[in-house]
């Protein structure tokens, strides 16, 4: 992975369908904003975002819960990442 | 239950209107708000959150109501759960 | 009372329209938000909320006076009850 | 008067369009948010106010001019009153 | 001048375009706002506002150009003032 | 000059659309916000502005470029000036 | 390169979708927004921004990820550049 995120922000991968079956989550269909599953592969350092401290809380290869809507979408090398703050990301899946 | 929340959130699992009724809570028919009844099943760490401290105030098994349009809803294992900040927790129903 | 508030919430009962007159009370009709009176019944610690220190300045049987479309109502045994912050509450009426 | 404001919060009597006049207030016909004339009846105690310190700058009997949209209207024994900040308020007249 | 402005707040006197056009600052016509001219009249004492520390930087009889739209109007004895933040006054006219 | 600008303001003369070509400063035709070049002319003393400390960067003579609908416009003696916060100010044009 | 951002501003030049193409950063069709690849070609010195400290994360000649819409564009001796705040920048592509 050659993207290095700036600041409090979190490059993830996102998990397919299939994939989430396999690890038990389910998103259920409702009105509300659905939050994802997905795999982290690159951690910005923290530090001062916007003037406050932030300690980085995920790591490379953490499953993680977040937000369907927040972020940016890039594909690198044919695979699509998402560009995200790790405040959009709600939590880990520990196994 | 496998999910660690990220700092200020908490994973809440909601409590059925037969439940509410045996504990006495009963939520009006208004045009206002309603908080909804759950119990706490998992809590983020606390810590700094966006620039503040932020102190747990809340444990698992803990009953609490919580303002019915927060937080984002996510199935585990056929179950059902919302995750949403603390600050989004009205209070805690003491036993 | 068997509700904890957390942080700078309280829990108030609404005073109904005859005690309001009986304490000298009346809202005039006018196009603002009117207050409405009330009595505390459950006060949060306060500290820190939002990463600033509140302390509270109401407690349990105060006569308060607070905007009527703050907060959330909530029943409790049959009886209604409304949870806000604190800074929603406008006055204590001294006896 | 038995209300005591919150926090910065402050309690005010309107004086009416004659006494107005007699003090050489009046307010000119504009498109703009007009300031109304009044007299303080209660102060709160100031201090730690959304976690900011907050110096009370008005006195009980002080004549004031508000921003006639600010605040809440309550009446109190027949006599109609303004709850409002005191960053609502504009200016002391002093005699 | 019998009023004391609270906080952070300037009263001013605005000068008609007569006088404009004798100390030769004429605003042009076009879509912004405007700045207009006036004369400072009263100065509150500055110090915490909104919890932030602000020193007064203007005073009695400066001339400044402020924001049109910016402020409250009074009519005191007869004479139109506006009462406004000293952050709506963008600059002082030094003769 | 004669305007002493509040705080972090400064006043700036747009250069016109020949010396722009002049210096090398084209601005494209887009639908974004466009920047515009101008020289300041006086420059704040900075120090707090709404609580935060700020320190000047730029100062007389230096060529800008500044958001085109930022701040606003005043004519002093014939010529047109822009009164603009130096945050509205994006770079300095070093010749 | 003859401009100096001001704060933590960043100047980029975007780098057309041929170039896009050899780095490998391919943006996909969404209806979200899409970060578009740059080069840095000169940066604020960080500081006080806003109160904030800033400290500069980038470095001229970092390709960057931005989002597109960020920030202002200004053409200088025929090249088309991007003035924008470092955190309007995602991430840095390491080679």
């Amino acid at each position: 992975m050659n993207i290095r995120p700036l600041g409090d922000r979190v490059v993830i991968k996102k998990i397919e369908a299939e994939e989430t079956t396999k690890s038990g989550i389910v998103l259920p269909g409702t009105a509300k904003e659905k939050p994802q599953e997905a795999e982290v592969v690159a951690v910005g350092a923290g530090g001062l975002v916007d003037g406050k401290e932030v300690k980085m809380e995920v790591k490379v290869k953490d499953r993680v819960l977040f937000s369907k809507y927040a972020g940016n979408e890039v594909k690198i090398d044919g695979v699509e990442y998402t560009i995200l703050r790790q405040d959009d990301i709600l939590a880990v899946i520990e196994k």
